[in-house]
């Protein structure tokens, strides 16, 4: 059971949808952990928080329903519908092999938190995921940009107090982002860093990638926002696909069930192509099948 | 935790009202568990089955609820608008210190039966709940009396086969019908027969009835349909009121917390009083009291 949290607009779905494709709907289960809501949208008028907040949600009944999936039991999930603000008919949700569980608040409890076997949050750079927002936001939610960017006003500092704290529960954070020292022209593709904290076991990167691979990925140990020793791993948006490919085969050969490696990972929209989320989401893959096959 | 199981309008509503009444809404959650629907009206009207057939509901979900209940812990209820036959928000339910339980199918499964401290079922004569199934669903829901007595031969084969079934199921099975051997005129209340099984411990009747109160209600042993002997509390339908006072008085003497008995029991509607009703939620209260109190 994978956890994917992060803020709105931070690429949750894009990441997930990639790993239902790759694993095939009919071995997975993933559903969007924001529907627990206490309020609907004209009740959330009159009262100060906004939908970020825990107060503002069945904490308690989402962390039920995570341990019943975890534990292989069905649930009768709430259902709230985005477009009307209201809630409709639950939808009855068993858990298949895989379940894969993105929202805003999946890692904000301990007890949440521990019905997961891997956790990512996606940590990408404010101004980045403000871009995202108010793209999507605009095109897809019928929204004006002025109305997103006072929306992002308003949940800014629930944001910071309660979904970026996350990040430090996170067994994996990804950062989708420029990279910072470079001038790269617009349309460059974003590069990705992975944080790879030693709370699982990662595939044997310090040994598969030498020196020559640095044009494609690299590993460092860095120190975390809070001083710890962290791996991070850089992808860099403009590497070779094939080189990519290769370094991906290596990664599989590891994996317990000698399956094939999946295809078509790192989709970002139709004919577009990211090597960075491939590669995040091979990583995905490689965790969420040792977890099946050396259990 | 108390279940109130039988067959639609076998009067489940208006003993569970007397016992939240005498109690208190404040420490008392009362549900029915007759939501969990697995189709809405319009899916049914393609599908072999009423509601009353256990592949029609969520049986599991139904399950996982009481259990949560009966655990401490909330749960998001499913709800189902009888009157528009569709499903709509769910409900945060919280167990407080009594939880009572009405419903259909409360008793099926083991597991369900497994959650309840006590639990009842209803069991009139076919004819007497027909009357009042009629009275109720012309009166209230709308319909007329040949509608609901279509219903009724619709749902028979599967009273007969899911509903009925759990009353041996049950620690107390009540029947409130005319005596059969007397030529009451119409109008006279319905008496009480109430099967007290050694599921769990009644108050000693035995001790507390001789042949003084005969008129008011008595106490034998008799065979139930399946052989087992089982002690049957009969309580006259024209018991005097003044009589039935003085025993629950015995009776609720032996309740281990010494606070006053409840006032008020036995109301059948506006204005009107059943002797028999009023023993029967009396006993059910003995019962929840020593739950509680002895626990």
């Amino acid at each position: 059971m994978l956890a994917v949290g992060g803020d709105s607009a931070s690429g949750k779905t894009t990441l997930a949808t990639g790993l239902v494709d790759a694993i095939g709907p009919d071995r997975c289960t993933a559903i969007c952990v924001d529907d627990y809501h206490r309020f609907d949208r004209a009740e959330r008028t009159e009262l100060p928080f906004t939908p970020l907040h825990p107060d503002c949600n069945y904490v308690d009944i989402m962390e039920q329903h995570l341990q019943m999936l975890a534990t292989g039991q069905p649930i009768l999930k709430p259902v709230y519908d985005h477009s009307t603000g209201t809630f409709t008919r639950p939808r009855y949700v068993e858990p298949r092999q895989f379940v894969i569980i993105e929202g805003l608040l999946p890692l904000f409890t301990k007890l949440s938190r521990a019905c997961f076997d891997i956790s990512v949050f996606l940590d990408p750079p404010e101004e980045i995921r403000r871009q995202w927002k108010i793209k999507r936001d605009t095109s897809k939610r019928g929204y004006t940009a002025a109305q997103v960017e006072a929306d992002l006003e308003r949940r800014e500092p629930e944001s910071a107090e309660f979904i970026r704290p996350q990040r430090r529960h996170a067994d994996i954070v990804v950062r989708f982002a420029p990279v910072p020292s470079r001038n790269d022209p617009p349309g460059t593709p974003l590069s990705a860093e992975l944080l790879l904290r030693p709370t699982i076991q990662h595939p044997p990167l310090s040994h598969i990638l030498t020196d020559d691979h640095r044009t494609a990925m690299h590993l460092k140990i860095i120190r975390d926002n809070d001083g710890t020793p962290v791996d991070c791993l850089h992808v860099h948006g403009h590497a070779n696909h094939d080189e990519i490919q290769m370094l991906q085969k290596e990664i599989w050969a590891g994996v317990a069930d000698k399956r094939e490696m999946p295809e078509g990972l790192g989709s970002v929209g139709p004919g577009e192509r990211s090597e960075p989320l491939a590669m995040t989401q091979l990583l995905l893959l490689y965790h969420l099948m040792q977890e099946v096959y050396q259990a």
